[in-house]
């Protein structure tokens, strides 16, 4: 007898035939004895319809506002799955975010989860009630519904299972597991089974779609080992799990790649203490979030300095560093959205050399001009012209044997 | 400067261009002084929708869920309203039932208000905001979603006017204001510019379908001046009020007309005691609401009992009669689903004999038999054949002259 959090995604639960899907997915564990908590969801589609919907009152809708509407789409698919799940016999319950005590800060749109009350989740489970929680969404302290941002219902699925103690956290989506690379781009991307916190908080905010970083984050943290499968199949998905339990150790578990940032290059930058502050402090001050930093040292006491930005911030970051170079005397400000960045990661890396250079070597081959590098102890991450990011991806991930499972560097 | 509620229906915010519309109206009043709360329904269609589609999943979803479900609806035009008005400038916020402290009981679907919290309208109109709350729904004492019934934001409209003391509560509608008469089925129908809560509760409850009826108690227990006008128009529509300030003292009202629903006659009843016990107490069991009931004697120690139900309820009622029936030796259970309630309301009747006698013989003039008679000290109800519920309404608005401002008996 286990207790088990099942997270299933938008897709899972387009309509109402696929909620009855779900129901019988849910009623299987359940009846062999398990305890479940499923946390859901909006329907495909409808938060960004009512996104749209607010986008057609003003551009910049109020975020608390968005977020009470934005509410709306996971308190529907949780009332409908309980009410299928009753029709079909068993005791269920839904759940708000205010009521299963999601309680989070107050940054609407993106709120962080504080901590969660689970007392009425356990005592709905000690009745052998399935509990229903509308993803997405908490409550800050003044009773406001916020919501975690995009993919946020990982993370209250991880979160949840953290409060309670869950066996396990099962995430249900459209795709499989987590791929050694995009299968639309690579032919032969694998399955990988097992997959460490640390890889795939790299591989999650490197591209891969499949899981919010911030839900691997919780489940790090609170150790909760997380089963990323399809909705559509009974297939094993991917376990996401603690290093040391017993993983198979490759030295690249995965290539991943992202085109939705942008770069910025201020051009002779003078090169005295506080310059850099003058650069980025701007940037954050209004909200944008500045991912790669480069600095080059030239001659003539000056530099080049760039850094990647959302792309959707270009524009704003853009005229904000106009500015910027007139006060402190750079040169010129230029940007380009026409890049990609192409990361592999894995944690092997950390006892293997050579791997930078066979990256390096790999990409010259097919004449692939590497315009940035970054690296972490766990990847290197390449951004390189967004017309060669496929076939990066497939080189790479070629390159590296990923395609078979006992790969060699 | 005065504090005023403000009502807007489903068909006031149907798309986002009414919704623009529904702010115009608010921000009129707001700019000379007056403090604005803003109770929402459903954009029209919605709730229905939301039913209907839970309905596909079982015949009888369950109550906490369907509620949970359908408050979307509320929240959805709130949270559109609130970014509406904040995109033309004014400060703004949506509330939710259970952040503006609507406590109800447990009676899912159905729910009564126990007590309004106002603590945070109040604080956010210290600060000059806009508080749009959402309508039909509260929530009880464990923190479930409850919502209030058919027509329920009317009642979330009038109990926070008295909660937090406003001045008036002006609930837009489709309609202009309450009519002597259905101006779809009375030609020379006369909109009535004051009515008191008497008459209101009875005209709704016997039809009139511009108030829900509990709306109108709460108007009276507190005395909060309701005002009846259409969305679509500047013009007055008709003020609910307190008897005694100052109004017309007409001796009818109006006619109104139900046709909702069925007549049930057990013959032959052995006329003993607790007999009537017997035959209510399943009905009542069961959750079915009886409206009229009339009891004839008749020879030989047995009588006629007649009742009417709601026309959905009339199935299940007759099912439940016929049992009763066999158990205390009645002879027979006949259902009719073809009746019509058509019914004057009047204050003025108190003081004026005459009135019902003058009912009976207009409807004799027109040779429409009367099935059943049920009288109180301001109104007079007749249950006809359905087919005669328009020429009876026609014939009695005529009769007592309500086309006309200056009526006389």
């Amino acid at each position: 007898m286990a207790l088990i959090v099942k997270k299933f995604g938008g897709t899972s639960v387009a309509d109402l035939e696929r909620i009855r899907n779900v129901a019988d997915k849910i009623i299987n564990t359940y009846q062999q004895g398990d305890d479940v908590v499923v946390i859901l969801s909006a329907m495909a589609g409808v938060t960004d319809s009512l996104i749209s919907l607010a986008r057609q009152i003003t551009e910049m809708p109020q975020k608390r506002e968005l977020d009470a509407l934005m509410a709306t789409g996971e308190q529907t698919t949780a009332a409908l799955l309980a009410i299928t799940l009753q029709s079909m016999g068993y005791q269920a319950q839904s759940l708000l975010g205010f009521q299963a005590e999601v309680h989070t800060d107050h940054a609407f749109g993106n709120a962080r989860i504080v901590d969660i009350g689970a007392n009425r989740i356990k005592n709905l489970l000690k009745d052998r009630c399935i509990v229903v929680v509308a993803g997405f969404q908490g409550c800050d302290a003044e009773g406001n519904i916020t919501t975690l941002g995009r993919g946020g219902s990982d993370t209250s699925a991880v979160a949840i299972a953290a409060a309670i103690g869950a066996d396990a956290c099962e995430i249900y989506t459209d795709v499989d597991g987590v791929y050694t690379a995009d299968p639309n781009i690579c032919k032969d991307a694998r399955k990988i089974s097992k997959i460490s916190y640390d890889e795939m908080l790299e591989m999650s905010s490197l591209g891969a779609k499949v899981l919010q970083i911030r839900s691997v984050e919780f489940a790090k943290k609170y150790n909760v080992p997380v089963h990323v499968r399809s909705s559509f199949s009974e297939e094993e998905g991917t376990m996401v799990i603690n290093e040391d339990t017993g993983m198979e150790r490759l030295v690249v578990s995965g290539v991943t790649y992202k085109k939705d940032e942008a770069r910025i290059t201020v051009k002779k930058v003078p090169d005295q203490p506080g310059v850099a502050a003058k650069i980025f402090g701007p940037i954050a001050d209004a909200g944008i979030n500045v991912d790669m930093i480069i600095q080059n040292t030239r001659q003539g006491g000056q530099t080049d300095l760039t850094f990647t930005v959302p792309r959707t911030d270009l524009k704003q970051a853009l005229e904000i560093e106009k500015k910027v170079a007139e006060q402190i005397g750079a040169e010129d400000v230029l940007g380009d959205d026409t890049i990609a960045k192409v990361s592999i990661t894995g944690v092997g890396m950390r006892n293997h050399s050579g791997v930078a250079a066979k990256v390096f070597s790999t990409l010259a081959k097919e004449n692939i001009n590497i315009l940035l590098i970054s690296t972490s102890e766990i990847r290197i991450s390449c951004v390189v012209s967004e017309k060669y990011a496929e076939l990066a991806v497939r080189t790479l991930h070629s390159a590296f044997n990923l395609g078979n499972a006992n790969q060699t560097t």
